[in-house]
C-alpha cells in the first residue's frame, strides 16, 4: 500500500502541512505541492466536438503520479470556508482525467482508492468547515472512493498548530493506523 | 444602485450563465469574466513580514471595479459540488484586499453590499450544491454583506436550463426585484 | 400510484399545511396528522434480549397506512432548524419498525417509495433550513427511497405562505407532476 | 461556574451517557434525563389570541432548573441523523418559553450561557451527524448562547464508545477544561 499526499497549501511549511507531516511521520509518502506546479483551470469543453484538448500543464504528470497510489491525502488550509482555490483547481481537471484515454477508466482506478483530509482553517473550522467535508463526502462518493476519514484542526500563527491537542491526537492516530496498514 | 456580475464559469454561453442573463436582463450590470482575466492563486503572507506583495495580475483592477457596485451577483457552474476554481482563487485573493493600502477597508466596503449567488449543476445541485450555498453564508457572513437570495438551476447539456422551470422562474423574480429596486 | 401525506405540524391550519395542500390539490391522497395521534419516543431497545416491545400507542396503524402508499410527502413546520419533535418522534420509531415481524421487510418497502419533504419556517429557511433537508437526505439515503424534491417555503404570519411566490410556484409545479404521473 | 447536563438518550446507560459521564467526572453537575420527564411535543400558539397554556407537563420544571445553571451539555444519541425525538420536543418548547412571562426573559439568560454537544451515532456521525451540529449552530446562534465545541462518538454495541479513541480523547479534554473552569 503506497500513500500520496496531496499539499493544497501555498504557504511554505504552513499548520496544514505541519500536521499533515506528523500524520506521515516515518511513512514512506510521495508529497506532491500543488503549488509548484502549473494547473490551469478546468475549461469545459465537454459539449465541444473536439472535446478537452491537453492543457499543456503540469496537471498530467501530476494526476497520473496520484493514480499510482492507494492512498490519497488531500491536505488543505481551509481558505474562505473551503479548499483553497488551488486545490479547486486540481479537482476540477478531473472532469477532464474523466474523458482523456491517455487516464484509461479514471473513475474505476479512484474507486480503488483510499482517502483521508487534513484541513487546518482559523474560524471555527470545526464548525464552519463542515460544508467542506460534506463536499469532499460527495466528490469522493462520486468516484466510489472510501473516504476513510478527516482531521480538521484550528490555528491561525505559524506553529500553532500544535497547540490544537485534538487535532495533534487524530493525527498521531491516523499515523499509528497507516503504519499498521502499509507494514 | 448598480450591480456586477461575477462570471465563474470557463465555458462561453454556458447554462450559469444563460441563467444570469435571464436574471440581469434589460439591467444595466458590469459583468466581470474571472475565465478571460489572469488571477494567481493566493499565497499566504499573513505572517511574512514583507506581507503581501503585488501579484502583477489582473486581481486588482477587478476587485477595484468590483468595489464600485452595490449588488453583487456569484454566476458559477457547479463543478464537483463546489464553486469553480476559477472563482475560488478570485475568493482566495480577498485575503490579500482585506490587508491592502490601495484598496483601503475592504471588509467596511463589502458590509455595506448585497450578494446573491446563481449556480448550475448537473448532479442533484438542489441537494449536493448546499454546502457550497453554506461557504457563501460564510463567506458574506464574515465580510457583513447581506446575502440576499440564491438561485440553484439544474441542467448538463448546453441551453438545457431553460428546462428547469422553478430556475427559470426564480430568475424572473430576481430580475423583476432588481428592475424594481435600480430605478 | 397513491399519495400518503404525514403532517408534522401542531396548528391547525398553519402555513405548511397551506402549502402542502396547495400542492396536493385534487389529488387523491390520504392525510396522516401526526399532531392528533398518540406516538411515543422511541425506546431504544435494539440491545435488550426482549427486543421492542409492543408501545401500545397510534404508532403502528400509522406505519401501516404509510405502508400502502407509492408517494409519501413529509410535511413539517421548521422548528429551530429541523423538522418538528412529533415529526421526529415518529421517524424515531422506524428502527423498531426494522426490527418488527408485523412489519415485514420494513427497508425493502421503504426502498420502493418516493419521497418528496415540503417545510415552511420564519427564519432563513432556504439557508438555515439546509441541514434538515440533508438529514432527509441521509434518512432517505439509509432506507433507500427516492428523494424526488423539496419545497422550503418563508412564512411567520399565519397565511403569509402565499406571498412565497417562488414557494406557491414549486407547489404548483409538484401538483402538476403528480397529476400527471398518478393518471 | 455549574453545569446541567441535558440527557436525550432513550436508553439506561447508553454510549451517548456513558461518554457523556466520562467528560463530566468529578465535576458537579445536575444531570436531567428527559427519559424520565413528560414533556408534550410544542403546539404553536403564538399567533392564537390566547397564547400559549400552561401545558401540565414537566417542561417548565425542567426548563427552571436548566436555567439556574451556567454550562450547558447536550448530551444525545444520533437517532435517524439528528437529535433525538425526545430532545428535539425538548428544545420545541423553548418557543413557549420565549413568551412565557413565568420565565422572563428567555432568550437574554440563554444567552449568557456557554453550550456543549456530546452526540454518539453508529451510522458514520463524524460525517452524516455534521448537518445536527449545524443545527445547534443555528439553535444556539439565534439565542446568543456560546457554542464552545461538541464532541461526536461512533459506536453500535452497548459499551462500545470506549474504543472511540478520539471521541474519549475528547471528553478526557473536556473534562479537564472543565474543570480548571469550575475551581
Amino acid at each position: 500500500m503506497s500513500i500520496a499526499v496531496i499539499h493544497g497549501g501555498t504557504r511554505a511549511e504552513g499548520n496544514t502541512e505541519h500536521l499533515t507531516m506528523r500524520a506521515m511521520k516515518d511513512l514512506n509518502v510521495e508529497n506532491i505541492y500543488l503549488k509548484d506546479a502549473r494547473i490551469k483551470p478546468i475549461e469545459d469543453m465537454r459539449h465541444a466536438p473536439e472535446g478537452f484538448q491537453d492543457a499543456g500543464d503540469d496537471y498530467h504528470a501530476i494526476i497520473s503520479k496520484v493514480l499510482q497510489h492507494d492512498v490519497l491525502v488531500f491536505s488543505t488550509p481551509i481558505y474562505w470556508y473551503s479548499m483553497s482555490g488551488t486545490m479547486k483547481n486540481f479537482i476540477d481537471r478531473w472532469s477532464q482525467s474523466m474523458r482523456d484515454p491517455k487516464i484509461g477508466n479514471f473513475k474505476e482506478q479512484m474507486s480503488r482508492k483510499k482517502a483521508y483530509v487534513i484541513a487546518v482553517g482559523g474560524d471555527q473550522p470545526s464548525i464552519k468547515g463542515l460544508p467542506m467535508i460534506q463536499q469532499f463526502v460527495h466528490i469522493f462518493g462520486f468516484m466510489g472512493t472510501s473516504f476513510e476519514g478527516y482531521i480538521i484542526g484550528e490555528a491561525n500563527q505559524p506553529g500553532e498548530i500544535e497547540q490544537d491537542q485534538e487535532a495533534v491526537f487524530a493525527a498521531d492516530r491516523l499515523n499509528e493506523k497507516l503504519k499498521n496498514e502499509t507494514v
